[in-house]
């Protein structure tokens, strides 16, 4: 059985109107070799001055490429960005290393640049050794003309079913800023590895301690709010460059967590991490509905955040939800099982605005007629409140359908 | 779409045979209301001075019966054993425990003993109050005739597609004696909750303190070392009573863990608790490989067992179990998200025999053709060495197949 890539159903429907931003240039080629007749290669080049920040996977068994981001990412200073998708360049033994280090060279020559100013990321299939000569050589080859978010977004993909863009803009000391972004997801074909990629561009000047520390914030409330199945790839990778380009027409550089236009810039910063992750599990392996898992009045941030996760990956939760069956005993399995406070007697489960269960017992007025019409829609809330504390977070999730067994189940060769 | 229940690819050929423990009394009968047309109650009655050791689910929001048990075990005596099936009593308010109480009571009149003695089990349904009135009148009926273990596996399954058991004897102090056991696995099917349900049944006269030393050690390497999906029931429970009967025979009663007979009990008591563990997930639901995820070298047994559970749980790995994929790449995934200490470079990873990968790459004389060859079987091993130390444990688990998304998706009504 070869599974078939269509659309998923929950894919918006177009690619986003994102204008270029200043300072970035997108390039895309393809790679000798060929991959599904397509670009993909996306070179970036940034202006002098760009500042970078940057959040990348907890694997204990990170890809070569994360190696290599996560040396130069303190510096804070990037002109270059390296993206291949076919190979993630992952558990090759020492010539990862190698490619990624004469990759980063090849840019940096053509930038005249130092090599630990340009970030590299891989995608696709773990295991095998990438050649670096046809990717440098589709590198210095790149199309002269500047790609668009769309196509640069497209080159990155690997088995997403749709391209994922995502913009936000602002006024700043009267000038307009941009913040723009693109992103792969959790399309997973066998022999590929999971990966999420995500890369933001914006003209704002900003240091990247600064940057660093609001991106830190706003992934958490995003990308580490998501979860397809649980498992977390070995190249998972998130940057921003911010090129600073909009000093020239009179904005000042943002240096200190304490100025004060730093909460709209991180509002829309935050605006664009969530809703490219949004898009992210939109695309999950075979998705039909987005699990929204919220929880409540829980002894703190952190233990919600716990009992939301344990919920949003249960298999037996994800299937009742593909099922269209308001299974809340379900829930109160996974509530137990998460190992959280918790108590039995004050748990109140809802599903949107549908109260199911509170106090310990089905609630009195409980309509089975009026949960299975809400668990038709696409969009599922599953609400929890643990009546312990003040304690809240939000986990984004997909159900698991036969859709998901058949894309990753199936022969490699 | 409705899934069928057809018998486990992996069951074994027949219910072993398993002779009557002295002492225990096992009687079946069918609760009014029908359950699929056949007997769903389990009444066991236990020779007087009959100790007993105990089990019990971690989930913080507990069966009814669970909390009956855990307020009784301590006691370390035992006259009686109540199981349905059909309704797990959990989740249902004040009322959960009033129908145990009650339960319990009517059982200690007919045995003439206290109801603390009595211990209890619910399976199936969640969130439906179990009144107490049939389940008792059913209870006082129940057949004249003793059943056999084969019967009373039968009468506490829910949607398991085989009835488990298994036996062990040994000779103490020139006497045979024996360890009888039954369990209820992992079958789930809307609207009904997994449980594991275990009961062990030994002639031999064994404190309760000891029995249940014996019985942590042995569930740490049988019930805590299988996952089907990953979650947790409301009720799992697993109780041995312990009747003392082959004490008229001559067997000096076993009061110390220092006593040298111990070890052979101990056995004798692990190759039981293996036995229906291993029962349980063979009849994972839509099993069709078992997995054994074995991981040596890590820096210690519990670092060991968190790796090991990572890759039984990934739905990557169980994917590509299902699809008969060799896919290595994903067992790295699996390690490097457990989050536990690990070096890339170090790694080795086997399916069987076949080394696929070694020192962070794959390994020089991998062949696709030997590996694709081995995951045709229907138990796959899946080897990492973390090359780091002398840590050690297996996890036995299930594949993710289509069976398993239908038989947990389907409509509650």
């Amino acid at each position: 059985m070869v599974a078939e890539l269509v659309v998923s159903p929950l894919a918006p429907k177009a690619f986003p109107d994102i204008p270029q931003i200043d300072g970035v240039e997108l390039f895309t080629a393809a790679i000798a070799g060929g991959y599904k007749n397509r670009d993909n290669l996306l070179f970036a080049r940034f202006a002098e001055g760009t500042t970078v920040a940057g959040v990348l996977t907890t694997s204990k068994c990170p890809s070569a490429p994360v190696d290599w981001c996560r040396a130069h990412l303190p510096k804070g200073t990037a002109r270059g960005l390296v993206v291949n998708a076919g190979n993630a360049n992952a558990f090759v033994g020492m010539v990862g290393a190698e490619t990624v280090e004469k990759t980063a060279e090849a840019a940096a020559d053509l930038l005249g640049c130092s090599a630990s100013e340009i970030f590299i990321s891989s995608t696709g299939v773990i295991g095998e050794p990438l050649p670096h000569a046809p990717l440098i050589d589709a590198l210095i080859c790149v199309n002269d003309e500047v790609a668009t978010y769309e196509a640069a977004a497209g080159a990155i993909r690997t088995t997403d079913t749709f391209a994922k863009g995502a913009s936000a803009h602002l006024n700043m000391d009267d000038v307009d800023v941009s913040i723009a972004g693109i992103a792969k997801g959790s399309g997973m074909i066998a022999p590929n590895m999971a990966t999420m990629l995500a890369y933001l561009f914006t003209d704002v000047p900003i240091s990247a301690d600064v940057l660093q520390t609001l991106l830190q914030s706003g992934n958490a409330k995003s990308f580490n709010a998501i979860t397809v199945d649980s498992d977390t790839s070995t190249s998972d990778t998130c940057l921003v460059f911010a090129t600073g380009a909009a000093a020239a027409k009179g904005v000042a550089p943002i240096t200190s967590l304490n100025d004060p236009r730093c909460a709209a810039f991180a509002d829309a910063l935050d605006a664009v991490l969530k809703d490219l992750a949004l898009q992210i599990i939109k695309d999950g392996e075979g998705i039909t509905k987005l699990i929204i898992s919220h929880v409540t009045g829980a002894t703190s941030d952190e233990s919600a955040q716990r009992i939301a996760r344990a919920i949003a990956d249960s298999p037996l939760v994800k299937t009742a939800v593909a099922g269209a069956d308001a299974n809340w005993g379900r829930v109160v399995m996974a509530v137990g099982k998460a190992g959280e406070p918790a108590d039995r007697d004050k748990l109140k489960i809802a599903f949107g605005d549908l109260v199911l269960a509170e106090n310990g017992y089905r609630a009195p007025h409980y309509s089975e007629e009026a949960a299975s019409a809400y668990m038709q829609g696409d969009e599922i809330e599953i609400r929890v409140d643990l009546g312990l504390g003040e304690g809240e977070a939000i986990i984004y999730g997909a159900d698991l359908t036969h859709g998901y067994v058949s894309i990753n189940g199936d022969y490699r060769s």
